[in-house]
């Protein structure tokens, strides 16, 4: 394990977690919503508009910089945090769900992914020693391995195929040398099936690991197949380490896998959002198009402390959005990420304070159109 | 003429000046460059970000903001400065040069422009008494008359009945009521034809106008065409009032108008740059696409004090601008914005000290290859 990184002051109410993950780069309480900078940059927002929006983690793509700018020229720059300005922590994922989404003609062995590049077609292979060494070079404060991610509806026996290969590529990334102070954290897979999550996070939990991802979900399957794939790996985790659900960021998951033990979330969601002109608001999301939206004066959300709130009328941002001004997508960007920001720090006050449950209660409650609408 | 509004505090070197130019939103120090808010935004900048580029002024437009999102709708948000976040001082212009180069079907009579919106082709009218209703609802702190704008090149006969109309539209501009404290500019035309700047801007200046902008140039007239013009026009105006060379903002041309006497300057051209991936410096222009500055550490401008400069390297710019990110155009935007608002401080430095001669000298010597680059 990794000197220094670690989750400390852990609270625990019925499954949910609040702590504090002490990283090369600073702390941060759990739970904790990650915005995604795919582009060594979060789409749009400088560093001091994530500040304003309270985001303490980032994550950035392994795969992106890779490709472009390339690694090596990253560290030459003095490192990811500083080559985009980021002096906070920032966690990087392998580059194997990109692979899968965006590159083409991939073929995946044994060995590693062989694919071609999304940007020019160039031949590329990227093994799981590769994508260590990349995310070493980047020098994030978070590394994760490489693993075998499925999609869904995947048969049994290729769910269970991917486990294997997930856990042997795991055992290859663990001696791979990081930078300095630089955390690992394995990844659990198994798609929907609850007892392949608990074989796969019962032998990561036996391996060295800092922390856990948990992949291969919010990829098209039903929520009510998510929740026992998430809690079935939870329940197989050791509880003093962080499990990061990978890829989910919409409101009423976020909750739901809060109630059920998972510290940390990345999503495109509120920034993808955000250039498309929603806003996450309570009970759902208002999309600023609406011609009913012209006059209104108020904020968006009376209750938020984002720049687009505290400065700006509903009214102002329906006209930007309408005349497709790039500050529209800026502004909601930074509200969007602060909607997710502040709702992981309620979960986590109320965690703190035992009335998590009542909290969950209510919050869904009022939240369970928007649940439907926001997937 | 519009009380608390005037130009104090005037020093001059040679026909350049030096000045404080108060309004109802606060004081301006001149010369001074405006940047442009087309829609009720400064493309992709928040107010925050202006402020931290200098900028004391900004114009916006007022054909877009009066057809969309509507004049009175503004109004009722509490007026321009209030809609969209800006509490310093905002000039609009007429509408009449939009109307000019964007609206189709365009006619022009003594009565005012008639011509189709660029954005759905309704019929609309433009008078001169329209021009004025419509900025005393925007409430900006300088409105601008409506005026004959010309193309280059244009027959004299041409140019001479375009002044004769902007003449009367000036007179028809002046009775109508503005917005508390909101000042008026009328607008010398007369192309490149020295004697009809002088006769436009004597007419002009025999009418109670608290400043004057000088229209129709920067067209594509050639630059040895521009500046007799321009200092035409300055020796014809009244000494103690602003004078606002239109539309006018490359480097060298902002130096050579601010030596003949002009005060104020707005362009679309660093932003413009900024979302084309160009940064303005010293010497010229630096496209950041290329591919030798990919491993450049240091800042754009180790003189500016920017936020691009101040927190980003050259090799990251040049990343975020090959990978088209948002974040590009943004921090280009604030650096070029910043270049114009730094020139025009070290100009007034210099007029103030008595060094601007020297400074203006030295200025052109090193920046004679921006010129013919920048046009």
């Amino acid at each position: 394990m990794t000197p220094a990184f670690g989750l400390r002051d852990l609270h625990v109410a019925g499954s949910a977690r609040a702590g504090v993950l002490r990283t090369a780069h600073g702390e941060i309480d759990t739970p904790v919503f990650m915005p995604v900078g795919t582009q060594a940059s979060v789409k749009g927002l400088m560093p001091s508009d994530l500040e304003s929006a309270r985001a303490s983690c980032i994550l950035a793509n392994t795969y992106h910089l890779w490709l472009r700018p390339g690694a090596e020229l990253i560290r030459r720059a003095g490192g990811l945090h500083a080559f985009m300005g980021w002096h906070h922590p920032i966690l990087t994922d392998s580059g194997g769900f990109q692979i899968m989404s965006l590159a083409h003609l991939v073929e995946i062995d044994e060995e590693g992914a062989a694919f071609c590049s999304h940007l020019d077609g160039s031949a590329r292979l990227l093994r799981p020693e590769d994508a260590m060494a990349v995310q070493a070079l980047l020098g994030s404060d978070i590394a994760m391995v490489l693993d075998v991610c499925t999609r869904y509806p995947s048969p049994r026996a290729l769910l269970e195929r991917a486990v294997a290969r997930t856990l042997r590529w795991a055992e290859r990334c663990i001696g791979i040398p990081r930078s300095d102070g630089q955390a690992i954290f394995g990844i659990v897979q198994g798609g929907t099936e609850p007892d392949l999550r608990v074989a796969c996070a019962e032998a990561l939990a036996a391996m060295p690991f800092d922390g856990y991802g948990i992949g291969g979900l919010s990829v098209g399957e039903p929520r009510d197949q998510t929740w026992p794939a998430v809690a079935a790996a939870c329940s197989a985790l050791p509880v003093d380490r962080p499990r990061y659900l990978m890829g989910v960021g919409a409101p009423v998951d976020l909750m739901e896998a809060i109630a059920r033990g998972v510290d940390m979330f990345d999503c495109v969601l509120p920034t993808r959002l955000g250039r498309h002109g929603s806003a996450l608001v309570p009970g759902g999301r208002l999309d600023l198009r609406k011609i009913t939206l012209a006059r209104r004066d108020g904020p968006l959300d009376p209750a938020c402390d984002c720049l687009a709130c505290t400065k700006f009328s509903v009214g102002y941002l329906h006209y930007l959005t309408r005349a497709d001004a790039d500050l529209a997508r800026v502004l909601l960007s930074v509200h969007n990420v602060r909607f997710l920001t502040r709702l992981a720090s309620a979960a986590r006050t109320a965690i703190l304070d035992g009335s998590f449950a009542e909290f969950h209660r209510v919050w869904t409650a009022t939240n369970t159109g928007a649940a439907r609408e926001e997937r």
